[in-house]
């Protein structure tokens, strides 16, 4: 069986466990990585092409974006153009219908796929939302986020004067409420007071609960850790109260990279044009024989 | 716009409920309901068009089939075969590829579209366990069933000699352990030795903890409620000990019913040919506007 020929584009906290899980993976080949620069090459990627520019690499089918997300539709709009499938884990969710519309029109016209927003929310979070909308159509459907680190939160910390190194921790509080625990290393001349006032009103933080502490060191209370739970009360036809609950407990680039690499290979199946994970039959996502899988899983 | 017509084939428990769904789906008009018989109509079918063929109704574009489980293949192959869809909740694991594959040829032949296996298990939970596996590649997921009542469990208890009323229920003792509950009335001139030699030695009790009991009304012990409770504990790349959990607590016909009418909106949306859920995408279970479901969805 030909395998699947993937580059890594970016070789961050995402990109080092895609490697992971392409690695592990049965019908993938990695046909490099594309890094800014080709400098200071970790151990670990001595065996791999390692080049700046993704023309460099041969007989790529799918380039999978860890990029910063707001970088990700400049890339999956030059690689669709060149005949490669993109996927992504862009994660701004106002902006996610608007980069499908515009990545449709360039993969429809190249005869390439995009899959965009897959990684667990957006991405299979969404697949169950969707599922749990389609059992009990009248309802309501919380998701609840964490305990667990927050990049844009954290991102939005940093940014802020006198702030050295931060975490902002996700909270949940249940019915999609969720409190903002920030941990910040401060610059000297700063206080806690004029640091926490800053954050608080940002438009990140106003509406949520924050509290905002000082540590030593931010790096010894940070962890990858993450988790979901999801909870829907709902009709189904004319009967109430029909209850579910997804639940995760995980490590957040680990499973993000795992499902960049699921819809990866969903990429090759589909028609060409830009697609969410709801609109991908979850087969696609799997390897092997769609026969075996079907007597093993439904 | 147009409405989907749909007939209901059967009307027991799932078909009353079958109309629930779809009186309260914004898409959907009920072109009739097929029974055995027309006599003894109930009230609430007064203002439909009950017959007992469904060469009786006008424009019929998907069948939902509420037959027996066993009935199911003889009427979607009549069926599909007349360009009519249809749509059934077949339970019968190891039956599921063979149905498919059957169903597939007629289909494809008539340009029309089969989604069979189409309850909750069978059905949504065969989509969050194709999910789960994809976001976790290596481990175990096990899917635990109740407190609730089997159907199949029943009806083979309800064909022991001397079982005049019966009632298997379902309790989960955790990793795709089962216990069963059986409840009996009994005919005269039996005893409840006889009776529960007779269950424990069936196959389909042979395997599992068993514990048969007497009562005086089975009718009196019996509710329509079910659960679930799948667990996967796995991979995703090289990174251990990812957690996932998905719990149920539902009326079980209700819901059943619901994912028909879901995957009876889908069969209007698929290329000919049979499917089970897994091979379809889940925005294609609802109704409305495509680009705003992905908004409020993914």
């Amino acid at each position: 069986m030909k395998k699947i020929r993937a580059a890594i584009v970016g070789y961050g906290n995402i990109g080092k466990f895609v490697l992971d899980a392409l690695e592990t993976a049965p019908d993938f080949e990695v046909a490099g990585i594309v890094r800014r620069s080709i400098s200071n090459v970790p151990a670990e990627l001595s065996g791999y092409n390692v080049v700046t520019n993704i023309n460099q690499l041969e007989d790529v089918n799918v380039a999978i974006l860890c990029t910063p997300t707001r970088e990700v539709e400049k890339y999956a709009t030059e690689y669709l153009a060149k005949g490669i499938n993109t996927v992504d884990s862009f994660d701004i969710h106002t902006g996610i219908a608007e980069l499908r519309r515009n990545l449709n029109t360039v993969a429809q016209a190249n005869g390439t796929v995009a899959i965009i927003s897959a990684g667990w929310d957006p991405g299979s979070d969404s697949v169950v939302r969707t599922l749990l909308q389609a059992a009990a159509p009248k309802g309501l459907t919380y998701t609840n986020f964490g305990p667990g680190m927050s990049m844009g939160h954290t991102v939005c910390v940093k940014s802020k004067d006198g702030v050295k190194n931060a975490l902002s921790m996700t909270i949940p509080l249940g019915t999609g409420i969720h409190r903002r625990m920030v941990y910040v290393e401060l610059e000297d001349g700063y206080t806690l007071e004029q640091v926490t006032k800053a954050v608080k009103e940002d438009p990140y933080f106003a509406n949520d609960e924050t509290h905002v502490m000082q540590v030593e060191s931010v790096d010894e209370v940070k962890d990858m850790g993450h988790g979901v739970n999801m909870v829907r009360k709902g009709v189904s036809g004319k009967t109430q109260n029909q209850r579910f609950e997804f639940n995760m407990s995980i490590n957040n680039p680990a499973l993000t990279a795992q499902m960049l690499v699921s819809v990866a290979r969903a990429s090759m199946m589909q028609k060409p044009g830009a697609y969410t994970m709801i609109e991908i039959p979850v087969i696609d996502l799997l390897p092997g024989d769609r026969e075996e899988l079907i007597s093993h899983l439904v």
